[in-house]
């Protein structure tokens, strides 16, 4: 990973700034003959458009995405294919407060420390709306993870809002589509609706956890020691903005364990050896045990809020500031289609290291 | 970071097996004429060093470094520069046992699963000794980072082991280096010492969370969007041997704030800007706003206990494994030397590419 | 360099096919700062753009660049530059003939051979036309060039054409625009004119050389080992379309000097040491001198021509070619400017490393 | 590549200096289960070394290479491999004249210039002692190709000396082991002997031309477009010491044909498509076509001479300077199996990128 490009050999370049003329991304080193059209990338955008619920911002940008290179007929042809969102729904006029001044937890005064200057509108490059880009690379990581790993899945959903965290014994995969949080669990989501009207109403947001499952990994993947897989969806899920920590498995929880409890024990199964249980979150030494690889990220509250902050300006006076515009109550709720999109990105990327140095054979068990 | 080596510009490679004839690393893009023996690197290795007190492994390794290249007259030559440690205390014959079977909680059966062979003597590659090799680069970081931001300190520490997590209105710095938990908490200290005690004798471990904090760290340090500061500062923790978290600033708390608590409010003080918080933990848009850059990390129990656990072996059968050999009942504490190696190897990295791209200026306030 | 992707720190990604809807590059690292719009960029385009003489291909491609993201409000912002150019003049019916047919001499058979598949629509990702977007991106790396180093320029020429060299002794830098060729020998210029309506004729092409020097150089840029300014120099230009040598300052004929006549001696001048001469093309143990960087490429005749060629198609037929379509005689001519792209891609990307890593800062000579 | 690294996928890191105390490499990324022992190198590493011939330099240096890491049980295990020859001849006190001085021709001002200061002992970290870690390196790249690719065979020698090159119609294989020039040609083997002869008597040196030829390999190596297999090999070679340019298939000469004898043409042989010439050296687009990979590259003579040079010292004093010592008079010779370690790892690099992106399936010709 380097500046604008994550991945080792299924390599994603994003760029593009909130209010310029479009974002988008180059994927580069994708297989080639496997099939795409933007049909295939659209649906995992639309999940992560605004403005679907009254619960996210209520910008409207269609993210409408077009494939300019690296498809031929349909099929992806192994060289670059750059994807393009044009930007259409902009109001910069919202951001002219920001221009000199600096929103407390927002980039915006590191960006200026940096580089001197900054494209303020709507945050510029430090934008969530990159995250469009995440989600476009990650519906071409799909499609090729379906043609080369069949049984392979992943799914995103919230675990946790504020310090109201899902009860897992009422987790049901069927919910989760089935409410405008991605919440597992009917009852807590109910919960989170009140919750959330309540901070609205008080010009405030909350933070979130997300969980991402991948199951049908082949065992194998991961590299070490600083291509891990878990180091690499650490590094991923950190690069999305707002995220302040990454779990695999049992993550901090694992501290508080012993030897003994963690151990996650293993039995011959039908197919080969079978794990009772996965304290281990599907990775051991950095490579894939062919159990569910599991990863969590906790989101932030949302920084841009209605009640005033104190902050400064570039020319250093002391000032409050509230941040206008049409913000997302609970950032984490539209994160869920990214980490599912880093998690397909990461899985892809070591499935092609893999082959490429081993060959793709196993070492046999049995 | 790719395969076994990280960081854009210093960039680090590593080597070595626990019981090959010898560990080690290259360190290539440090800059030239900075002052450097092995005496600079030595006393981090020291401070890792097994056998330091009851509570960690009782093997003797003397982990003396040797500089093979890039020093010349007692100053760096800008080529890469080789340190090299011998293995000298190897027991290979504990390991005859796991030769062909897979330990719970280590990577024995991914790496039989992924390259069909392993060197199973001590963990082979994904033994803990490798870390070793890190505390080395990270020696060769600190003198750098001593001489271009003399200002910079770095600092780890234990802040929980099991459950028992420390009592923050206890924290007090000079007590660190005053127990054989880097624990900065002297009541905490003497319960966790009681408490290894008691696992050690029901032939058990423990995980636990380390701390590290870098202050002195110049505002401007990271790139967007896949090179942040904290996404490589993830990448290199979770890299670390039985590592499953890792958070920054607030980290997973940071789901459970408001927007409202959570705004870093700024003032100006009369060095420029001024955070009257630190929720972010130094770190705004994956670049360092001049704040303690604040990073934890969860380590898992030893997976290496005496309580026998269920597993296979490669020819498929049901057994029940004891793991002997000489081993830490609770890993997380000889990973507080490590922790801040990484740290530094990430901050100086991070230096110089934005001394790179940037030219080191800095956007004014005020 | 990676797939799609060159440079360390100052680095293009290229996207893009002849006949797909738009090509382009993303340029990342740029420094921050930097005065940029597309009327920097747009007159190296309009230098490389075909159908500005009749020695070059007719077709009438505009060669508008967009800058998409990373300035703002005139100046670079230290983030991901897109920079986008449409394909108008496609006339993909031309190319019906070669959909399963390879022609020789260009890159069908190898992307059919490796990707199973290809975009046979004017060579797809393999034509000439990617060569607008190093063009692009080398007008972005002059711009920053010329504000980090105010005395560095950066010119190409054509030395030869098949079998016809120019006469040194009549280089006059003024005559390269003032005749289609970028050929510095008046003389000359006229005598491959003739040659060049002769080869037309016959249904002919040719090929040439090409020799771009740089001065005002500072010196200090390039990295050992693999990373020398002469080595990443060697892979930019052999990375152009029809190249198939490179050389750095005596080339090939460095083989045929002794040592004594190859020593370029060095003697005191007022700014320093003095190069007496200049074997060496300005870089030593791949480190630049502070001499003229020289670098010469050879490029092989166009293959699309119009003379039939025995190939075989996919199925396997034997079968003759005719390339039709709209071909330069000569590709040398237009890869002028591309090679000063390169070059100003290479030295911008080795400035930024040297800082990074050295602080710019000189050992001191005298 | 980077700095003291290169290769993607098959990663070369080399470290140390002509008179520190070892030299090696690691060798990252090399596949699992590979039979490898240091008596798989050794062979490749005497080839190169000094002392041969009174036609190399006098020097003993036994370049005994031992394997640290990564091979267990005499196989590759997946992880680093960490080569490492110690240095045993060095005769420091040779060097204290050029320790404030600059050798013409040598890498002694420009490393004073970015970095300084330098180990001036035998050239330092530019000293053509690196080259043994290539070769090492590449004697690992050929267990590797031996067991994948069993047919690929990889041979260099030089076909020209100062002006004296070759006679193609006198080349026979055979004869390149039986002289001390590796070459071809019987003839002109005599000539080049008697050639050394008078300059060494003169105190001065000569260049050469290497050529390096790889015959067997897969059609699809390779990557567009800056990972083309010709421009890594164009990196690979002019990364080697006192090399000066690179040429793929005619190279230089490519520019003095027409399209029409360009042209490869292509028929129908038994085994699928068989080219009628080989002008393109076996890549086409930058991708192997299955014909013998053929690349050159010129090494410019020893700039190490006997005959006073004018030149300055760090004091700025005009001096005349004799490079005392033990002096290849033509580096040319030992080139040759530098040439061939780096064609090795640059083919097997890309033998597991490709596999590693599409498969390693072909598309089919008839």
């Amino acid at each position: 990973m380097s500046f604008n490009t994550f991945g080792h050999m299924f390599r994603v370049t994003t760029w593009g700034e909130s209010h310029g003329p479009a974002i988008g991304c180059t994927v580069d080193g994708c297989p080639p003959g496997i099939a795409l059209t933007e049909g295939d990338i659209q649906p995992w955008l639309d999940r992560r458009k605004p403005g679907q619920s009254k619960f996210t911002t209520q910008r409207k940008e269609p993210d409408e995405v077009r494939i300019l290179s690296g498809v031929f007929e349909g099929r992806t042809t192994g060289t670059p294919i750059q994807l393009m969102i044009e930007n259409t729904d902009q109001r910069s006029k919202d951001y002219g407060d920001i221009a000199q001044a600096f929103r407390p937890g927002h980039a915006d005064i590191t960006y200026h420390q940096k580089y001197g200057l900054r494209d303020y509108r709507g945050g510029g490059r430090s934008s969530a709306r990159e995250t469009a880009a995440r989600v476009a690379a990650g519906g071409v990581a799909r499609a090729v993870l379906a043609a080369l790993v069949p049984g392979l899945t992943i799914t995103g959903y919230m675990v946790q809002m504020g310090a109201h965290a899902i009860d897992r014994s009422r987790f049901d995969a069927a919910q989760i589509a089935e409410n405008p949080f991605w919440c597992p669990d009917a009852v807590m989501a109910d919960q989170w609706a009140s919750c959330l009207d309540d901070l609205r109403l008080s010009h405030n947001s909350v933070g979130a956890v997300i969980e991402v499952i991948a199951t049908g990994v082949p065992p194998g993947l991961g590299a070490p020691l600083y291509a891990k897989l878990d180091s690499d969806l650490a590094a991923a899920m950190m690069s999305i903005n707002a995220v302040k920590a990454v779990e695999i498995g049992d993550g901090m929880a694992a501290a508080t364990l012993t030897g003994v409890d963690n151990a996650d024990e293993i039995r011959m199964g039908s197919n080969g050896p079978e794990f009772l249980s996965n304290h281990a979150g599907g990775i051991l030494g950095g490579i894939s045990t062919g159990q569910p690889v599991i990863c969590r990220f906790a989101v932030k509250p949302t920084s841009s809020i209605l009640t005033p902050r104190q902050t400064v300006n570039a020319a250093g006076e002391e000032i409050d500031l509230i941040t206008k515009g049409r913000h997302d109550p609970c950032v984490g709720i539209r994160a869920v289609p990214v980490g599912e999109a880093m998690m397909a990105c990461v899985l892809l990327d070591h499935l092609l290291l893999d082959r490429g140095q081993t060959g793709g054979l196993r070492g046999q068990i049995g």
